[in-house]
């Protein structure tokens, strides 16, 4: 892993954006926060030509991203083996209505991470990558739960992909109309949308008595 | 586009899944409902064996996919070009909290299409290729909108992906720990999500008296 990184990711060719390039953003600041706040990650990876594109949880760990599933996962095998992978975090903040198709748009927040992974196969490191996912998804409840035991460890891979080429790309705000569509008798402005949690749904066979705990009744407030 | 279609897309060796394959779906209910659901698709392609994976938005015309972008996008350019793409769309129902993080998932559905696309070239079926995707996000859309120009028409891109290799993946429920787990005193159970809409936010140059549209207010209700 870097360490005393600078503050921006060195753009690369496959990085640097090619058109609207005021929404790019390269510095680990902007990416890390929409990393942390994203919950599930789209993978790419191709074979014989052909990408495929599955949604993975992951967490965060510094300067790199964890992935982890069966050891039976054909996916995992690829990355595992060196395939090169994109991993895409994106936040959809709002619908951007314009008074034309044309100009209307998206809110959003995503990052691209280009790369190839490695496996993690010491267990103790395991074992607390598997601690970061599960964190990241509800901080705070790798304490809660039961430990992992040695035959899950070893039913789990774990991927670490550095975090060494990335982009991020970023639109908030308004539409931007043409000027003459402005006096339009249409509304136009932005919907927000938002990723919110609903009321805790007990699982039928948990005994009476036990509460949500704090990482449920906290859940990323 | 194939048409008295079965109601099952057929599994090919890409789309069949290998393990856990009771979550796997191929049903055109099922798949045009999650895709119907969705805002946001991943779009993956792969160059120089390097695969790239962009959210984009996206809208379904009966047995196919429609995308669209700057006509100077070079990822519509690989991709009108005939490249092989697989587009998914993924909704995060619910974190999944076992007892042990090994059991411990997401509730989620997602489906995944490849196959290669076709760019759609004649200006008034690109015009109604923009109202499906304009209405996917925001039904009803389309006819609030000033009607597309030729020269806008001309500088977007639209490409079509037919639903033919596809397959959905689902999960639901509560979590399932192993018997051993149950007892434990840890909370376990589904913390529901959802994507909701928050108050239309109205851009500063609306003039006075233009009320959010029936496309805002009734925002998927």
């Amino acid at each position: 892993m870097p360490e005393a990184a600078p503050d921006v990711y060195p753009p690369t060719d496959r990085t640097t954006a090619q058109r609207v390039k005021h929404r790019a953003a390269y510095d680990r600041e902007t990416v890390h926060r929409i990393l942390d706040d994203g919950l599930v990650c789209h993978v790419g990876v191709a074979v014989d030509g052909q990408p495929y594109v599955l949604p993975m949880a992951y967490g965060r760990d510094g300067e790199r991203l964890l992935l982890h599933g069966s050891a039976a996962s054909r996916l995992l095998d690829a990355l595992a083996g060196g395939a090169p992978v994109c991993v895409t975090v994106t936040h959809l903040d709002g619908l951007v209505l314009a008074r034309s198709g044309f100009s209307s748009s998206m809110n959003y927040r995503s990052v691209m991470v280009l790369g190839r992974a490695r496996e993690v196969t010491d267990p103790e490191e395991k074992a607390r990558a598997l601690d970061v996912i599960a964190d990241h998804l509800a901080p705070g409840r790798s304490s809660e739960q039961r430990p992992a035991e040695p035959k899950e460890l070893a039913a789990t891979r774990v991927l670490e992909l550095a975090l060494e080429e990335v982009s991020a790309k970023v639109r908030t705000g308004p539409p931007q109309d043409l000027a003459k569509d402005v006096e339009l008798p249409i509304w136009a402005g932005v919907l927000p949308l938002a990723t919110v949690a609903q009321e805790p749904e007990p699982a039928p066979d948990l005994p009476d008595g036990v509460e949500p705990s704090q990482a449920v009744r906290h859940w990323r407030r």
